[in-house]
This record gives structure tokens, sequence and C-alpha cells, in this order.
């Protein structure tokens, strides 16, 4: 990826992993000549100057905005809308404003409601990271670096408005793709947000029956691989939950009803349904891989 | 660990991970100066051979256990019962017979049914190896350092079964804990078998709704945790499911019943239900690291 010809001025709102990150490969990228920061956390923000992953932490959210080309909003989908109100008629006529959330059409909708004027601005993103840590201190301009990021225009965008964004995250080492916004949220149901509530469902179920001490022996094999996603945060998943939440019931009801017909097999004792399941699971799991 | 007096004549059904992996151990601690082995598969029994895992491949079982001090017993759950009726009426008097299930009612039950004369001489054992690979060429003597093996006496073994039988793992590097069987399998039905289902039900669920190159694209996040286990092999998980069929089934109810629930919270929108839900979530999986 070349740099632009003229290095931009980014501005950064939410100075988490994901923010931090952006900010962090495209100041390596040779993209960025200026990065401006806010987090409604000082703490935070006053991190990201120590670590140089931004140059100016700045007090509200206009004024983070107001000189920048290129902007990645990278809150949680429960806080965006606000964000969005607040750059309401702060942004350059040619400044690009992303957002880095895990659903899309709710963030279309926030977007529409918040900041209308500016849609041929607004370029909705969602990098598939695989986020196991938090926090700018975890921010790394590896993080993007060929993974998928999946952008979901509006139809209402300019076409320089797109090409940047796809020229930001190439900058940033990620591919991206362009999806409709209802395919994406129906995807992720499955594929992100339901893996979510199904470990959280896991660790209450554990919890209603039996004893710690018993359980961590007992620990292994695969309650493993759904830890890590039950330690995720509640806030944030409650949010995404909400904000995806026809596409997550639908994908939930289907789930259930899977369950229900592997529980008439199991308790028919029925070894070649079962077998017959398992073995197109493993197929499916084969051709993902 | 001091080794034994005497080093012993282990003898290995099934030369798989687990099987392979207790050889090793074991020879490396100094406690066997012997190893019979034997495996279905007759290619694997002579990799074994040449991978220095045992000592001499039998063409059949009463021969491979014959001499042993010490059997382990290693063959899926669904094929355990034919071994126990082939070692019957073949054992030294004061051999110490193991297996190394994922279920213990159904073992010990098998363990009756095909070979009761020697009850006196049986430890059930699970070791809880969360294992990835399998195959004798992945074994490995490290495999159950630190591990938890769980053995679940009878009440019908002699004191010196049970004393060796803690001596031979922890030989191994493995910490013991005691267990009642009909426990052991309903927390092991919820910690390992009812993740396996759900991997693999979320499997089913993805392969009926999307397309795969969209899936591919936005395979992340949650789903790459259900997929390690979502590849596990289903014969021997169809074996597992079944033979823990009736703690298995009240797990799983108990499970979709949570599901509901929460499929209920999300259509009403109720977010201080499923943040309530989420946390409680998180706060026992913070227990459990």
């Amino acid at each position: 990826m070349t740099p632009p010809q003229k290095k931009l001025h980014l501005a950064v709102i939410g100075l988490g992993l994901i923010g931090g990150s952006f900010a962090l490969a495209l100041r390596r990228a040779g993209y960025v000549r200026h990065i401006s920061g806010f987090d409604t956390d000082a703490e935070q923000a006053q991190q990201a100057v120590e670590l140089g992953v931004i140059d100016q932490a700045c007090t509200d959210i206009a004024a983070t905005v107001a000189e920048a080309a290129l902007i990645l909003i990278a809150v949680p989908v429960g806080a965006i809308r606000q964000v969005f109100s607040e750059i309401n008629g702060h942004l350059l006529p040619t400044a690009l404003v992303m957002d880095a959330g895990s659903t899309k059409g709710s963030v279309i909708a926030d977007f529409h409601a918040a900041c209308a004027d500016h849609i041929h601005q607004f370029i909705p993103a969602h990098p598939i990271a695989g986020i196991e840590t938090s926090g700018v201190a975890a921010a790394s301009a590896d993080l993007y670096k060929n993974r998928t990021v999946i952008l979901t225009p509006t139809g209402q965008q300019t076409n320089a408005a797109l090409q940047h964004a796809q020229a930001a995250w190439q900058a940033c080492g990620a591919r991206t793709e362009h999806m409709q916004a209802e395919q994406h949220d129906v995807i992720l149901a499955t594929t992100s947000h339901l893996p979510h509530l199904l470990a959280f469902n896991l660790m209450q179920v554990l919890h209603g029956q039996h004893h710690q001490a018993e359980l961590k022996a007992c620990a292994g094999g695969g309650l493993r691989d759904f830890r890590r996603i039950a330690g995720s945060d509640p806030v944030m998943w409650r949010d995404i939950a909400l904000a995806n939440h026809t596409a997550l019931c639908a994908s939930l009801r289907a789930y259930i009803n899977g369950l229900e017909q592997l529980a008439t097999e199991l308790d028919a004792g029925d070894d070649s349904a079962l077998h017959q399941r398992f073995t197109q699971a493993q197929s499916l799991y084969r051709q993902l891989n």
C-alpha cells in the first residue's frame, strides 16, 4: 500500500485495543501525520499519549474530530449513538467517518438518527480481529495484519469515502470485504454473538449445579474452550445482543431447536442419528478450516 | 516419586495418545521394565514399537496382559466392554487394571458385566488432559504433567490396588483426585460432554443458514473457540454421549431451559436481566481461572 501523498490527520474516538491498534498500524504505514484521540476515561487517553499511540488527547469529541480527514469511532455499540451526535456538524466536508462495531444495522440506524447530514461521509466497518485482550496497553500495529475487515456501505456514501476506507484498512495489513449490513448481522449473530450467549449460559448451568472445587478438578477438555469468551465484558455483550436482537433471536431459536432434536435422539439412544449429526458437524468444521 | 523397588511389566491396550503417553511417562520415571501393547490397528501397534513407546506388540489381548502387574485400557468407551471380556481370566492375581475413559458409571457397569471376578483389581480412572491431537505419534511423556486424574474407586478394590493406581499416575507427574463415579459423570456431562454437543450443534446451525465464503470471512471471534471441539471424532463422542446418557440429558435440558429464558429476555429487550445474567457468568469464569 502506497502512503497517501499528503499524510493525514487521524482522529480516534475510544482509545482501547481496536482504536489504539488502528492508530499504531496507520502511523507505522506512514499514513498519518497527526493523531488526536478521545476517551471518556481520561487515564486511558493519557496512557495512549504516553505509549505514543496518539499525539494529542482532547477533552471533547468535537475538538478531536474538527480537523481530521479520517475518523475511527471505536467505542462499544451501546455508546456509539451519543458519539455520532457529538461529531454532528463538526466534520470537515471531505472527512471519512468509520465505526468498528460488531453490529452494523443498529450502527447505521444510529448514524441516520444522529448525524444524517454526514451520511455520504460514513462507511460502517467491522474488523474481525479475534480479540482476547482489551485496553490501549494491549494495542498493536499488527492486530489487523491478515485479518478481514467487513465493510457494509449504506449506498449513500461517496466513491471517495469508500476508496479511502479500503485504503486505510489495507494500510493496516487487513483485507476488506463488502457485505450488506443485514447479511453481516445475520451471519455474525451465529458466528460470534450466539457463541457468546452459549458460553455465558454454560457458566450459569455450571454455577447452578456444582461445587467449585470439583468443577476446577474437572475443568479440562471442552469447558476450557468456552471459558475465554465467557470472560468477555458483560456490558459490551448485553449491548451487542440488544443491538442485533432480531437476527440473534432467530439464530438462538434455531439453535434451541437443534438441541431439542439432539435431546430427543439422546433420550431414545438413537446412535445412528447422533453419529450422522456429529459427522455432519465435523464435516463443516473441516470445510471452515 | 520413588520408583518401585522392583520395576513392573506394564500392558497397554489401545495405543493412542492416552495409552502411549502413559507408557512413555512411566518408562521415563523408571517405573517399568517391560511394556507390552495391543491395538486393533496393527500398523498403530507397529508404530508404537518403532517409536519406543512399547517393547512388544502382541496379537491378542489375553497375551498382552497375562504377565503384567499394571494394565491400562485406553480404548474408546464404546469398545471397552469387549476388552474387559477378553482380559477376564487372564490377569495375575496382584495385577492392577485401570481404564482411562471419559465416563465412569458405564465403564464400571461394563466391568461388572464382563470381568466381575476381578473387580477388586480394578480402579476406574479419567485423566483430564485436554487433548487436541490423537494417535501414538502424538504421545508424550509430559502429557499428564500437572494434570488432574480423577479416580472413581468402586469400593470393592483392595487397598493395594488403590495405592498402586495413585502411585502410577503420580509417577506420570499427575495429581489424583477421588470422586464417586456418579458425581464424576454428572460434572463431566456439563464440563466436557455438553460443550461438545453445543459445538456440534453450532456447526449444524451454521451449515443450515449460510454460504461458506461469507462464513469464512466472518469466522473470527466466538466461532474459533468452538471449532476445535467441533472437529472431535464423531464416533468417540457418540459413544460418550450414549454412555453418559442420563447425566448428559439432564444437563442438556437444564441448558436448553437457560437458553429459553435468555431468548425471552432478548425478545423483551430486557437489558437489566441480560446484564445480570452475563455478569454472573463472568463471575463464575473468574472463579474457575
